[in-house]
């Protein structure tokens, strides 16, 4: 660690500390260590100057006046569960842990909606909504642990975007601090709503590059009726399976969670812990219905998925619905098993699942990665894991290789670098050849007028 | 007319015309008195200096281009369906009309999406989707006449926001040439992605002021399976009527269509015409349920109003359920009998509904003003009519009066100067109570990073 980075600046940050209304500044070494990364694990060159754990707006209003004043980097932080290193914090940079604003300020069954601070934890807001008879239906992999603010920032997504859509599709309104310490507040209290610009949209997924979020109002929904049913179909290989989720839109079937777990992957997960599947097929396509008519539309898909050549299981029964969704919930813990992961994230058309799949097959053969996939199916939104030696000292060349291999590749396909883990610092390379070079400037103009230090999260996304 | 603005520009004009691959350029009287204007009935001060029909997108290129060049401002123009000024063109503008670029170029059935030119009628998509066993499901009013460019730049909603959302919701990515004529493309072909900032929604429903659509990528749905449901309650008064979406909520019952007709709306439907309506209460609420529990959700639907003193019809059958909704169909044309109308549009959150009706009948009181409420009761999206004597001239004060004073109580109830309409010409005035100094410093802001010249449809929403 160079420590002398925090010594030279003492000044400045015992400044800012006597500004601070409820919130705190950290030098230490240990503190920052833990906020420099997140679970990218990428590792940023040099230190952070200072963490500042903010309690309030007029904390983050007076932090962002004072990193104006000085030319000071500021990335803020939520619980640093992001996959795609929004959140490294290098040289010189402050970071802003939004962590201990975690007030629920409002939850209104009536107008449907929770105004929240950026600290609260994903499921807590679920489980009070729950408690009310509603619905928060953003359920990321890590709900359990990202805060609300981590998942605005990344326009976050999870298991039941097919249904309910990514973060954006929940955001009513925000309160952002800018660069220069003005508070604005975006959208509003209400669904619709279409007065100027769509600046919530604008700063939902923006990645901390063009201010911080300190509230937001988030719109909850009636929750489903009735009691779920789930599907699990054992397919002979994934390109069998990755043909379901056509038909199953083409018959008007919309599960509020369809999840296809690879050759690769599955073998993985039956190797740790036997599992009473249906058949013994290669590939899983596993969907859940909720709503009114749950039953129904999971016999329907049951029926279809046979003439398919599944193998296939319809229940009601939560004990074995639980059974069989936690196949897809334990399917990364199993290939941590074998090695060390690199987690990818990326989308394509949903009538190239198929074609993805098999790219996927041989880029792991090309670049010798194992590499094995699950995929949100019913966007066509994939998660390779890649896998290498646990004693590697870093990322080795083969597997940049690949993961290079296939974001080209997937955009070759017409899709996208990424569909709920943003940008951050592992993407940014490619993002230009997504955009191209108009759109891209565009980015950098409206950073620029809205950002003209370039003080937010500098080296993200852009 | 002022003719000498047309001749004074002969050469530059001229010059456009010679630049453009397919359009053609007009400065004929009666092409720029129909092209001056929209359905806000407001008259822009001065003519137009011209008028161009673009065929691709290499015309508009090519208009930007050219008008960048000679500081001409541009106005960007659909079907002219507007209902707040935002296509008014006045001295010196150039009119841009997107109405012949109007190819569907791609419907594809396993994406559910809809490449688009911006010319193309919203219901003619809605139309091929449905062929194609699809939806479309955005619906303003002028469905039949809207295209699909002027609802992308006012965020169009209509009667199925409820469940379905405004146009943003069915909007994967754009094409949009920028005020300099650089050609950017938004989005994505994937219903899920979030690489960079979210320019699909700061185009939506920008009004034309940062750039100009010239193709979309629409998002298509499964069409709803099985018949449909309707539902008709007469409530005493809209007061009670109010009371009932939020009662559907509670019951998390989400109908497609969800409207409310108050007793001047009802009173002047049923001076125009025999209507056979359950009871004679003074107010309606009219539901329309789709998908596999349409019958039972209708049902229950009917018990709930029933348990909340309506007297319910509730039917499958198609052609009761046509006679049913058309009574929402005629509320306009038959307030249209009365005198001349001033069709208004706000949201407040859905839990003052009731409060907002209450105050739009103290507002007619206090103003002296006729004033007959429809609203998509779902989303609290109030359409106040307001009438005057045909013989007036202009829009009387007192009704300027009565709409400032609308405006100004949705705010303070919690709401947003428009759900659907835009801000345009008309609540331009109104924008900055809503928004506060600092986020319309932010519009601002945006608007002169992309538009320096400040060409792109001056005086519009900001």
């Amino acid at each position: 660690m160079n420590e002398g980075t925090c010594v030279d600046d003492k000044a400045p940050v015992a400044e800012l500390a006597d500004r601070l209304v409820d919130g705190e500044v950290s030098t230490e070494h240990d503190v920052l260590a833990a906020q420099r990364t997140d679970e990218a694990y990428l590792t940023p060159s040099g230190w952070p100057l200072c963490s500042v754990y903010a309690r309030s707006t007029a904390d983050v209003v007076e932090t962002m006046r004072w990193a104006a004043r000085h030319r000071v980097p500021v990335v803020p932080r939520g619980a640093g569960t992001g996959l795609a290193g929004g959140a490294l914090a290098g040289d010189g940079a402050l970071v802003l842990s939004l962590e201990r604003m975690m007030a629920v300020r409002e939850l209104s069954v009536d107008d449907r909606l929770a105004v929240v601070e950026p600290g609260v934890i994903t499921a807590d807001l679920a489980r009070a909504a729950d408690e009310r008879g509603l619905m928060y239906p953003v359920d990321p992999g890590s709900a359990s642990r990202s805060t609300l603010g981590g998942n605005l920032a990344t326009n976050a997504g999870g298991f039941r975007c097919f249904k309910y859509g990514v973060t954006r599709e929940s955001v009513l309104g925000l309160e952002v601090v800018l660069a220069d310490g003005r508070v604005v507040t975006t959208g509003h209290r209400t669904t619709k709503g279409v007065s100027g610009y769509d600046l919530t949209g604008l700063f939902v997924g923006s990645e901390g590059t063009l201010g911080v979020i300190t509230g937001a109002t988030l719109r909850l929904r009636s929750k489903a009726a009735g009691p779920r049913a789930t599907v699990a179909a054992c397919f002979p290989d994934a390109a069998a399976a990755a043909r379901a989720p056509l038909e199953l839109a083409r018959a008007g079937l919309l599960p509020s969670f369809l999840e296809l777990i690879d050759e690769v992957t599955l073998r993985a997960v039956r190797a740790w812990q036997p599992l009473d599947l249906p058949g013994d097929g290669e590939a899983l396509l596993l969907a859940e219905f909720d709503g009114a008519d749950a039953g129904g539309a999971a016999a329907r898909m049951g029926q279809l998925c046979g003439t398919l050549d599944a193998a296939v299981t319809v229940t009601t029964d939560e004990e074995e619905s639980e059974r069989l969704l936690s196949v897809r919930r334990h399917a990364l813990g199993a290939l941590e098993r074998m090695g060390r992961t690199m987690v990818e994230d990326f989308v394509v058309p949903r009538s190239r699942l198929g074609d993805m799949l098999a790219e996927i097959r041989r880029i792991a053969a090309r670049h010798d990665v194992l590499i094995g996939t699950v995929a949100h199916a019913g966007d066509a939104n994939l998660h390779p894991t890649l896998l290498f030696d646990r004693g590697e000292p870093e990322i080795p060349a083969r597997v940049w290789a690949a993961a290079d291999d296939m974001f080209r590749t997937a955009l070759r396909l017409g899709g996208t670098l990424t569909g709920e883990h943003g940008i951050g610092t592992l993407k940014r390379r490619w993002l230009r050849d997504e955009l191209g070079d108009d759109a891209t400037d565009v980015h950098r103009t409206i950073k620029n007028a809205l950002d003209p230090l370039g003080i937010m999260n500098p080296g993200k996304v852009l």
